[in-house]
């Protein structure tokens, strides 16, 4: 399972330098780097990069042959440089190379393709009951959209070099598993195999990653170029994930739970959680606790899981609007929550931004000054506040997310994209 | 502020390939890199170097007569290559250059010097009364010693290129000062000048940094060729904190606050806590709460501040191995605790590996079966269990990781070394 990393571009002293590689290594090592240099530098003559990257100049031309060959990279507009002759420039081709992120939450599939430049060129999102679909056919619905995906980004020239599936519970990545899904109630799914299978064998890789974890990636773009390198991100749906960005990289932990901060034992009630625990953060704060402080009766239309959430959490919206007093308390409520966890994950990772998603993203200017004024209280660090917001991305960040986690495989080891004819 | 980094030379998938560097910065990062290489690999003609680096043979033999000038390379024993002419291979020459610890602790000072290569070789370590003695005396027995290791280090022809003080407190990175000394009441102490002062102008730059942290840092060096790149450790002194190492590298977050787990809010009684806070983890697992429980009456000897440390810890040991039943029960609480804490760090983080420090590393197994056993029943992730055990370090560690931490400067950029004459 290759881990996902995000690189910043950080100071040398911040990221230490690589480790020491064996000679093996080297080739893909230096393809990598050439192609994030592109990345962050754009375009650059032959000459320019062996000045700038130490390789030899040969090293450069036969790696930049290579990677032309992939169609990663190509020959841009004549440049003259400040010495020397001219030369061509080379330049990042990512238009035929995308990855695709597709996210199976409880309420809805969404799916993003993602080319290696980092351009969005495709999006789907479609309502789903997942709970009352039942797992073969959201799976079944879930692979027909892709396969319709993949097709589409065939016929413009466009290969996919991997997906990234989020499914709506924990998984067990060394076996390509969702291992339990809460809120369905799924155990035990070898989706990667299911998923698969369902793709074909043209079809290219599928793995599997947290929910939390790939809309942090995606958050995390739009910090790019600021100092911010310390992020995270909370998702805010019926469960409750962190994905964390530390030192410009997505941290996963060992086996890949870190962020699980849904089951934090917060809630003083102790009241039990599906997971098995007591006192379960997303007790309290996840979109079945807001819920239910907004519309106290089950019989009420917000409660009802058959609903198109968006509509819901309109609807809600409106009454925030209004000042509703049950709804205006309920935010209050869920802030005051919020706060205890998150002070929490302040002491822990002394994060520089906290953005919040899910249902939060759509109360964000109610939410936000309550829950900054109370992180200030817990501060311990009193010289610098962390910076709140909210995502942009909506209900995409997770699958696009993944459509990027797919292409770092890419920018981590070029060779992955076969020579094209 | 140079960000302590650890470069474990972990696969280039899980470090990502570093930051594309501005071309002023490559040489730096080069000779860094050529340095990294040789501390891992160890000796390596330069042909090597350049097959393995990528770097042409022109960049390696200038880099590699600038490093020797410096005395951080020398020449090695003659080689016969497997092909071509033998080569000179270069050698690691730490022996000239070293870093500094100091620790200023509430009841000792600990400072140790280690050589490039990772080898100690000056250690002291000396009981004090902080409280009793105050910070100006304090301060000028800690600059004492360090001048005392200075002097003997010079004498041995090996220059100390900085030194870590870790206080025992709140650090302001930005300002070099201590800020709060919760366990002490020193406020506001401008550290890094004082101590500088102390030393004279001609001493090695001082920086500050977190006990937890430099103890992490110290304690990961045991991991080195294993599989664990995520490890955490606990501090179990008065005050409790942790040093997090993510993916091979110390995280600091983003103002170096990371890992301020002592305050977490997990007591169930609020007790208001010296910084403020209610509830605070380290009242209920931290020395004092221990020292507590063993010797209830504040008149026992054990609980005497004045008395040192190791020596009262070594009588609870005493008694611990007869079965005495305040004392088993003591650490059955503190045990219990514990759990609490670390399975919220568990759930957050994700290490591979705990380790204990502090006062917890003098009853390893009496705590750690426990321990086990209760962060066994937390688990979402039923599939792999944390890895458990105590410091072999002793109270050493965080002194060694400052040392370190020093060291690692160079290894960003020995051109901080100046050529020797």
């Amino acid at each position: 399972m290759p881990q996902p990393t995000v690189d910043r571009g950080a100071t040398p002293s911040s990221t230490g330098f690589p480790g020491p590689l064996a000679p093996a290594e080297m080739r893909t090592s230096n393809m990598s780097l050439l192609l994030r240099h592109l990345r962050r530098h754009g375009d650059r003559s032959r000459a320019q990069l062996a000045a700038e990257t130490g390789l030899s100049k040969a090293t450069i031309s036969s790696l930049a042959a290579d990677l032309t060959e992939r169609g990663l990279v190509r020959d841009g507009r004549l440049v003259r440089g400040a010495v020397g002759r001219p030369g061509l420039p080379l330049t990042l081709d990512g238009a035929h190379v995308t990855g695709v992120g597709v996210e199976i939450a409880v309420d809805y599939l969404a799916l993003t393709a993602v080319t290696l430049s980092g351009i969005t060129v495709r999006e789907t999102l479609t309502t789903v009951d997942a709970a009352h679909l039942g797992l073969d056919a959201v799976l079944d619905r879930a692979a027909e959209l892709t396969r319709a995906m993949l097709r589409s980004l065939a016929d413009a020239d466009a290969s996919c070099v991997g997906i990234t599936v989020a499914p709506p519970g924990v998984i067990d990545y060394a076996q390509g598993m969702l291992r339990f899904a809460p809120n369905l109630g799924w155990r035990q799914v070898p989706l990667v195999a299911e998923f698969a299978a369902r793709l074909g064998p043209l079809a290219p890789p599928v793995r599997l990653e947290n929910d939390a974890k790939l809309a942090a990636l995606a958050e995390f773009a739009r910090f790019e170029g600021t100092d911010v390198v310390d992020m995270l991100y909370l998702t805010g749906e019926t469960g409750v994930g962190a994905g964390i960005i530390a030192d410009g990289r997505l941290m996963r932990g060992w086996s890949g739970f870190s962020g699980e901060v849904g089951h934090l034992p917060l809630d003083p009630a102790m009241t039990l959680c599906n997971c098995g625990r007591r006192g379960c953060w997303e007790l309290i704060v996840g979109l079945d606790a807001f819920l239910r402080l907004v519309a106290p009766d089950p019989a009420d239309p917000l409660r009802d899981p058959a609903a198109p959430l968006e509509g819901r959490l309109h609807a809600i919206r409106q009454r925030v609007d209004a000042h509703d007093e049950a709804a205006m308390l309920a935010l209050e409520t869920i802030t005051q929550h919020l706060s205890t966890g998150l002070s929490v994950l302040v002491d822990v990772l002394n994060p520089r931004a906290i953005v919040l998603g899910g249902y939060y993203a759509h109360f964000g200017d109610v939410i936000l000054p309550g829950l900054a004024e109370l992180l200030a209280q817990r501060r311990m660090d009193a010289g610098s506040g962390v910076e709140l917001s909210t995502t942009r991305l909506g209900m995409l960040a997770t699958a696009r997310g993944g459509a990027l986690l797919a292409l770092e495989d890419v920018f981590d080891n070029p060779s992955l994209v076969p020579s094209r004819p």
